[in-house]
């Protein structure tokens, strides 16, 4: 269980297996975002058909609505919103983190200011174990402290060797979780005894330390002097830094990853971020972009972003990408999706997001293809040249 | 073509098939409304599965967002939205006479003020026989005056008599459309000849009368001296009326409707209504309630509305209708429903929606079945037993 096998690599990019409760991932993949639960607007049948292996849920989020205990009440993340496969949840850190003015950072955890109904409320490296353990999820996150993107080399050593402090703690907690007899750490009912979600939770750390290279090998040296993780997080990346900053930062420290963990490169990305993190030895991606863009009638193709509420489209016969094989493009016109945006009828969000899941997605797969083959070189080096990041959106 | 066949009948009770175009029907039927060619949140593959024969489009809707030309262009509305089953528009009087205070009727016809872009625009028998057939929908309905439910004898003869006279305009319009060689009455492409839509199209009229016995068989007598229809349609009830009222009026003239053309009752109903609507000799039935109240958590049961926003249902493991062979009660918890809704996350709202349309479909299922088996009065009365119209919403 936990087990990553690398099957091929090509330069830095890799192809393996990852071996979780709930299922294998092939990689590279991309985890489709279910914040609440649910990937905004999909069915997780869709979801499933799509190609998704994993997907990942918001603890923030759940922690606020439905709350940890309701999702415990009801079997755990995976039962609760009936998804077979595997998932993974983050940390919360990141949303409380981007909380500005509404959080205070100290040693113990961050005290914030609930988005919902403006309680006050505390997540620490203890408590975000405890409400992961009640979702449930194959995979934990370490609570870590982001800093912006253009931090400062002080700032970033200061979020970077904190973040090292609470793996310690979230480590500890996590043990103690999994060796059972554990209450609830906070809440209205921390003290009354519930039974653990049965199925198995491995934890994985997150390396941070900014742009900065030498902080990046410090927090990646540390963490895994911390222990034999079955696999690596990198955080705080594409939160504002200039992409090529992304990828120095990616192939500053590509050649020190263990080979036999997967790593998993957070909140990222953009189809071509894809492309480009798999180049640098990532495996796993998650971002929301692709629902929340598909929201805004943003598609993505394999020559570029279309905004499908252009009034050139309005009598458009052709799918949104005549190279693409997902439920949309397969059965629906651009001129029909345009007319579900313009009448504000919803199926027009779902069917444009179902379009961008599966196309990251399929990015996951055919890159993995290419590694297997020995060809993710040129592969990627052609598809970077058909794809225009911009777009006529 | 457009044929009804009458299989059984059970008191006023009918089963029969419907021949149409774009396939048969098996009544009592609901239709589910597609008002911008989509049933609200649904995609078609979902709507198709959850045993929906027919579906009705929204010619004042439609005419505003895309504009019939646009579905003309894209082949009709059958092949723009991804429907591959029968459907029937409506002529859009209903609407623009919802419209008070923004239209004026007069005797060529109805100026209305675009409730998108408050443009004022004319919708005429003519003109509405126009835009049904660009839409291309297996049935046309006429353009009639409705009038509010507790209208007076005099109100409700002057709509009924204008409907007489509109008919016979929307008659002859519809023949010289069917006869081709037509132009486009209205808008910027008026003077284009254009290909009309292919499949065949049959015109239904509409009887009006309001809540007086002797207007409605005056309306069902002059309607039928006007034509051999291949349907009729019972308009402006469930329109402010009480429900008695409009089972007085159903019974009224059931004695006196063809065998052997099927009824169509529009714009009704809730669950009771189909069982009392087909005990009165209803074939066909359509209505917005099942996604409106899907949209609101408000769910048909087998023992009445369920408001599935209560907090009753925070942690309720069983499905919103045990009785229900649907894709969300056959997958999902109340419980989880309810998280989608309390979270604000849209998969509920379409969850919710399917579940009642299908809830409606089943009604109709089951009624046929039951008349089939002489056994419709038995089963109705059991059904209405169990049934709560209020629920605990």
């Amino acid at each position: 269980m936990f087990e990553y096998r690398l099957e091929a690599s090509e330069g830095f990019a890799r192809a393996g297996r990852l071996a979780l409760p709930h299922g294998e991932v092939l990689t590279p993949a991309f985890m489709p975002v279910g914040t609440y639960g649910a990937v905004r607007g999909l069915h997780p049948a869709e979801v499933e058909a799509s190609g998704a292996q994993i997907i990942l849920g918001n603890t923030y989020h759940l922690h606020l609505r439905p709350g940890e205990e309701t999702v415990r009440a009801m079997g755990g993340l995976n039962r609760f919103s009936s998804w077979p496969r595997p998932m993974l949840t983050d940390s919360g850190g990141f949303q409380v983190f981007s909380l500005a003015g509404l959080r205070t950072i100290e040693e113990g955890g961050v005290e914030f200011t609930s988005h919902i109904d403006g309680s006050v409320r505390t997540l620490t490296p203890e408590s975000s174990m405890e409400i992961q353990r009640a979702l449930g999820a194959d995979v934990a996150m370490a609570f870590d402290h982001v800093v912006p993107g253009q931090a400062s080399w002080a700032l970033a050593e200061e979020g970077m060797e904190r973040t090292l402090r609470w793996l310690d703690r979230c480590k500890a907690r996590h043990a103690e979780l999994d060796a059972g007899g554990w209450v609830l750490g906070a809440g209205e009912n921390a003290t009354s005894p519930q039974p653990p979600v049965p199925s198995p939770q491995t934890l994985w750390p997150i390396i941070q330390g900014g742009v900065h290279a030498d902080l990046r090998m410090r927090s990646l040296e540390g963490t895994l002097a911390r222990g034999p993780w079955t696999g690596i997080a990198i955080g705080g990346l594409s939160v504002g830094e200039p992409k090529p900053v992304m990828h120095r930062v990616l192939e500053g420290f590509a050649g020190a990853l263990p080979d036999d963990r997967p790593r998993y490169l957070m909140g990222v990305g953009f189809p071509e971020d894809l492309i480009e993190g798999i180049a640098r030895g990532v495996d796993l991606f998650d971002c929301v972009a692709a629902t929340r863009n598909g929201r805004h009638g943003s598609a993505w193709t394999s020559v570029g972003r279309v905004n499908i509420r252009k009034a050139t489209h309005r009598t458009a016969d052709e799918p949104l990408d005549p190279a693409c094989d997902c439920a949309t493009c397969s059965r629906f016109s651009r001129g029909y999706l345009r007319h579900l945006f313009v009448a504000g009828e919803m199926l027009g969000l779902r069917l444009v997001s179902l379009h961008n899941v599966r196309f990251l997605i399929r990015i996951g797969e055919r890159a993995r293809t290419a590694i297997l083959a020995g060809e993710f070189s040129s592969w990627s080096r052609e598809w970077l040249r058909h794809y225009h990041p911009r777009g006529d959106a």
